[in-house]
């Protein structure tokens, strides 16, 4: 069931059981695969691939007292890989070369970079504001309000919180600066300030500001060394900070970290 | 696919999609948004809606071994809002104005009360007992048997564990007593009690029980002061319990718990 | 819609809505629920389950460049039950009488042996090899390239994690021999080996190896005791190794563990 006020690309594949509402834009090449439901003011940028059964678009709050969709549009960057029974809504910005595991739940009033990943069950809730090439693996919980800076990465099962005094109204939210690294299972508390390049243990407490280039580990987290002084376990070579030492995926893979950044900011002279 | 046995009342919209099983109740004004299943003897109150791809009066293990739906009937009270891809089994009971995230699964034999709120991805497994007025957030996890009374809050990621000695068949489940404040990522050991007005610190493994007005933190979780001593990061002042300082969707919001309970004690005689 | 090179044995369901790609092969008995996806190269063994809206072989990585659909076999054993929106890669294996819970996500290039339950929403990352009577409850994560061996058992929460200095490309995979226990919310670090009949406790952070019939706790987890002094809190007896105390759905069920062992070995002379 495709709304005709649907404006619909060259090479755009539409499978069996989609149902597409009032005012949607799907540019071409996106692929769009069975049983979706692709709401109104929904934007999806070209070469796009949505899983079966995602939901894009969907309703915030204001759906419920009557009944009838508000205007909120939902902007899909181009390349998107959005895997099966992802839940979107509408009031948010993807960037570029999104890609998402299994059944995500991205929710209203959320900006995205471009080249983020989020994994399976992960869950980012109101008001986010997350950068470019940040990596979130599976079951992170994201509180209203996160601003997670670029180069973030996140490990399985993380949880970023945002309230002081259970239960309020008044959050106070976590802030990630770039190249950050949370590990499995940790726990942010709210208000909470890493800061860049730092290194959170696997399931740390971490319940006061986390120092630049600083591994913190426990529960409550506290100052172990600085990230320099961390090896590889199999080389004995430094590890951090991992922009110098870690290049899958990112934007300087095809030489290293100096190089590009030095061609960068050439470029923006 | 709606068998016709359904009993379906006035202004009820039933999106494309959607299977309606035998002896299926739908009152007034109730939503049922796409490609929901409404399994056998499922009664949805006035009012309710029931989001896209949501699976209600879900089988019980009674099914599997012939294929037959037994009864089992899963009732929802009036204005559910009961959000994508929701799971509730058959032999349960939830009471008016319930509300839940995005994919959460209700199993069999559970009692809610009134104006519950269970987040995304939220889990309740079989013989549970919810209070009214539970504010449950996203990913937690309760386990059989458990017992939550009224005004709990529980934050995300929380589990209630049930089994002191796994694998076993003899379960020691937990129980949480009103108004008590249970954080984010903490894990409550089977059999453990949790008095009224207690607050467990976000990320506490609690193996005893927790006293009254009580604030545990750590892991394994110890007493560290009434929750009377603990002041708001923003005002100064004192937050518990929290009933005289949160008001937001609680009975007594146009007033305050005080006026509230002497009004519900004046009715009541 | 079913194409028509299925092969579709005596007996067979399959639902409203359901899809059926190219070379399936559905055994006799087999019981296919309202909107599943089953795509290309599916092999159900007969008697099998499969809960409504799952999707068995799911495209892996290689499909999305041009959206073409390589071979990537996924075979399902004998009498499986899986329950709703669960997600199954192409190229894993999965042996007789496996149960799953909702929303479950297993991956590519997995092996899982027979009589393996995995709970709801568990997710299973790819390259693990799961043996037989292994037992996983709801919320797991389980890392890259994890050997779970038999008889193992995993409560809710648990996560194994594979890469010790994040992020990087090179894995240390977590393995657990039989009979181990895993209890809620602990978190296994990468390369961590868990030996036979050992306990890990609720919540425990495992940096190093555990010896056999081992009790660890804590952040991070230390020895305690050997598992035998544990007793169990009704009858004052003690637990394990719980083979010798604990039954249900095992194989020595109708009699007991010594008995089993010696008729298994007596069989293989």
């Amino acid at each position: 069931m495709i709304h005709p006020s649907a404006k619909v690309g060259q090479n755009v594949t539409i499978k069996e059981g989609v149902i597409i509402g009032e005012n949607v834009t799907i540019e071409d090449d996106v692929y769009i695969d069975y049983g979706c439901i692709i709401r109104d003011n929904v934007y999806i940028k070209k070469g796009s691939f949505i899983g079966a059964k995602s939901i894009l678009g969907e309703y915030i709050v204001d759906f419920y007292k009557d009944r009838i969709n508000k205007v909120n549009p939902l902007v899909i960057g181009e390349n998107a890989l959005i895997r099966t029974e992802s839940v979107i809504y509408g009031n948010t910005v993807i960037g570029d070369n999104f890609q998402s595991g299994h059944k995500v739940t991205i929710r209203e009033n959320i900006k995205i970079g471009n080249n983020v990943v989020v994994g399976t069950l992960s869950h980012i809730q109101p008001k986010c504001t997350i950068g470019n090439y940040v990596r979130m693996s599976n079951n992170c919980a994201i509180g209203d309000g996160s601003k997670i800076n670029d180069y973030v990465w996140m490990f399985p099962n993380v949880v970023l919180a945002n309230d002081p005094t259970p239960p309020s109204d008044k959050f106070l939210n976590v802030t990630i600066d770039s190249f950050a690294i949370i590990s499995a299972s940790s726990l942010i508390l709210p208000g909470v300030h890493i800061n860049e390049d730092a290194l959170v243990g696997a399931g740390a407490i971490v319940t006061k500001d986390v120092a630049k280039e600083t591994l913190v580990v426990g529960a409550p987290a506290k100052e172990v060394c600085s990230v320099r002084k961390i090896k590889n376990k199999f080389t004995g070579e430094s590890v951090y900070p991992w922009r110098y030492t870690f290049k899958r995926g990112m934007p300087w893979k095809e030489s290293d970290y100096d190089t590009w950044i030095q061609s960068v900011k050439f470029q923006e002279k």
